[in-house]
């Protein structure tokens, strides 16, 4: 089993990714989940995840962290999210409560108490994670690899930048330069999952009411990336984080070098990805281009399906 | 008849470029052709120029230009086009002369006494063009359309920027900001041009002399691209500009704000396109992403057929 | 009495404003003293503070902070501080000992928990008290005060950029946009209080062991600023800080917009200082350019003086 | 006889430079005038430096030079010239004629053709000579010197940027870069010849129209830097160039590295200059730092004086 921290600013794909990661299809040992300033405040992307956690009768700690990027302004997205950051699907206030402390400590005490190597899987901006790693380098050793979901060779924020890592670009760089195994989905992939009216169909027919939430958030999301971007539904972009984790062979990555862009005039937050290999840097990431898409959504009906009886039935 | 002034650095692609607008194809009107630094230096550049314009009895002016770009220091690509920047075939040593001057100046004489608009057909860094536009702003009025090859959605010179504006981002930012329309053929469209060796094939079958040249140029440069990019050939990448203005209809455009980072750590020189529109900022730039390749291939043999006999033949 | 938290890198400078604000002259509450990477590794600063302490006699927590700058690569100085960071005197290795835990979490919880508001006085690298505000960002309405040693509108380290602010600029800026007042003791005002061999003789007259410990600091840094700068002697920079706190009529200073360039090519770490009111922002920083020097050095041995009896001497 | 060519702005203090140049107490062979857009438009630069050469009767080319700078977009300052660039005193409009062409070409002519070294003193914006300097990169074997007005370690347009650096910054980076040697008259020594009540009273009692004309420019400039920067006159910064190469002993310089910032986010288009020799960077320019302001004026009062009788009378 494979002991991994969520952390993340829910965010419709953010909850998504959660449920796949409590799954019972799923074999992850979720540490705890923080979270982040991100898509909207951090204080609301807590009392998102909270409500998640007890619609899945999830019983691990939910640990909020940080209020702001390291160095730029703020800056969120509600017209993408929604007021609450999870607009769409209502659910009751949460009974279960936060953890206390910062998500930056629950990391590094979570990362050097661990007897094994622990797998951070950020879906928001890399704030905390970067924290972590800047006042407690020694975790580096004990996190075998972040999968994260950010960036891509081209923005939705800027027409360079995808909104987590332009959000936070010197988080971002510092946790590209940190050394430890990055595993990237950036926009190249997560622009292939895209939950059309096709996907929201398939999921409607699933009857339990973990299904019945995923198809609310889908809705409300694909409305938004149709009136915002154009686009025939919402990409479900952090899911494909955890979906790699369950079964990574839906994936096609490259092994290539990346670093963050923080000073350019029209590309603050650009992940440049060596695509070709003419910088001479190290590759340090595995950069997700391709996914089965078939086999995707497939594996994810099957996920929903698993809600049918067991641990998040009533 | 549109009129039209070549800048270029030939340069493989170059050469090709001005071999399809010097044909009976065509009907461009080529007030005449001015070099740049850019593959290599402008004095092998020009010397070049006046060889394929010998071979194929072009007889227009040839006029030299910038020996360095605006801001940055110079930098050149012998790797890609070899020590003379048009290494392959042999070419004896020209007869004609360049003509007096500055290439900028006749860019500015050219276009300011016109009668009708000119088309500036760059396949170079946009030095000489931007210079002109410094020295005499007036030039923009008489300017339909500048038809470039350069930049893209992402790079080969870097990860982010495509070598002709890399080596002079600044006069790059220069011609995308003077509102003169800009037609962009970029890596993402030329790298879908590759001469591949059934093209080569096909070409050798041609007999004239301009075909022998051409096979010869597309046999040295997919060598390099073979051995520097693992391509399986060389990308025609400036032949686009030319091709464009015979049958724009080949091409599938779209119509997009495109501004040149200059400031950046790692992506100076790269075009941002604004592909999702999130800018705000208004379209400037007609961006190629398309090219039907097979009729693009067959108009490309129909070319270099129509030197069979006529004023190219010997 | 005033509440503060040094924050430093000791380092020469440092030590010696470590020593005034314990000095009897003084009537600062010092809440702790927290450590940072700087002119040498974080751990080096550490093993110095508690020497310095012991010599003191001073019994206050020492809590180690950030090893490595929030977005930079890590920037160190022993050619002018030496291999220890302190070079010069010799003190035996401390009895007392480090308190647990990070020097963030200490400044965020006396912040918080002090019932009078606290003074934060970095004479390093501002990367502690940046995490700080990033981390808990409510500690700044109980913060009066943050009293630096950086900066200036020249450089020391760059032609634009004082060490202190080049190592972590991005702290800095974090500093100096978060609406906390800062006065600045930047090279304008340092420069003026050299510790020339007059100065030194001056204490060299004064017959305890603190007086002693500081002439052998004085001594070592002089030689340093001599053999690197062309100096004649070394400038106390840090203990501008802790003077100013005790008597802030020896400074003149100016109440001007400040901020911090993080983008620049040659500019890196450079304290932009609106010394004209040309830029339209509003004040932000209390910046000191003048200092009665005389007044500045005779409290200075007065100072020194003070532990000729009482709970420094032997 | 040093030969030069001024290139300016006109600009109150860029008038004075030029009456200093045409002065008898001159030695300098004035090979022509140049104008480059700057404190006001190009084509309002150039009817004030015909107006000048008029009231001199000084009979030179006066050639127009760049519109706009080299990659950024326009920037003028009327509230420190007025709406003519030269507000103040009234001049008739000029009977002299501008001569044709382009200052860029003038400057690249004349000093290609000159069998002496030629100087250039540019004392606007510095786009013409970067022009100049690109278009014709032989030309740098046949400058002896640019003696300018530009940047310093501080600004007056932005914190860290001197007016004519900050309106091309890319262009003075080109000059600086050049190797050409550079000498250059910064904020740092202009601003210790501030024109006040006083001087201003020492020139009213000069008895010739030049010297009246002079009078009525600093009046009103020094009214714009009472208004604008709460100075007690306006720095006549252009007319230290040709009191230079007039008399050079009246400046203490120290010769230091110095480039341009263009890439910094607060510190476009500082001159970044090595004072204390911590870059490692070779000196290329001389940098004035002091004047003998006493003898500065009373070589002033003399060289108007010097209209009284000849050339310059009535």
């Amino acid at each position: 089993m494979r002991n991994v921290i969520l952390d993340c600013d829910p965010g419709h794909d953010d909850a998504i990714s959660i449920i796949i990661a409590a799954s019972s299809v799923s074999d992850l040992n979720i540490l705890g989940i923080t979270t982040v300033a991100g898509n909207v405040e951090v204080e609301k992307n807590t009392i998102n995840t909270l409500k998640i956690c007890e619609l899945l009768e999830l019983d691990i700690p939910v640990v909020q962290g940080a209020r702001r990027p390291l160095v730029k302004a703020s800056e969120i997205a509600p017209e993408i999210h929604g007021e609450t950051g999870m607009d769409g699907p209502e659910l009751p206030e949460p009974q279960i409560e936060v953890t206390e402390g910062h998500a930056v400590d629950f990391i590094i005490e979570q990362v050097m108490n661990s007897s094994e190597q622990v797998t951070l899987v950020p879906t928001g901006p890399l704030t905390n994670i970067a924290m972590a790693l800047i006042k407690e380098p020694r975790i580096i050793e004990n996190i075998d690899e972040i999968v994260l979901m950010g960036g891509g060779t081209f923005g939705n924020w800027t027409p360079a930048a995808e909104f987590n890592i332009f959000v936070d670009a010197e988080a971002a760089k510092v946790v590209y330069d940190s050394s430890v195994p990055v595993t990237m989905f950036g926009l190249d992939v997560t622009h292939q999952v895209i939950a059309t009216e096709d996907i929201i169909e398939r999921v409607g027919k699933i009857d339990n009411k973990i299904a019945v939430f995923v198809k609310e958030l889908l809705i409300f999301f694909g409305e938004t990336y149709k009136n915002h971007f154009g686009f025939n539904g919402g990409p479900i972009h952090d899911a494909c984080t955890t979906m790699y984790l369950l079964k990574p062979e839906l994936f096609k990555t490259e092994y290539l070098n990346v670093t963050v862009e923080t000073k350019g005039e029209y590309s603050y937050g650009m992940t440049v990805i060596d695509t070709l290999s003419v910088t001479g840097r190290e590759p340090n990431t595995n950069v997700a281009f391709g996914v089965d898409t078939e086999a995707f959504w497939t594996l994810f009906e099957e996920i929903l399906k698993s809600f049918d009886g067991g641990q998040a039935d009533e």
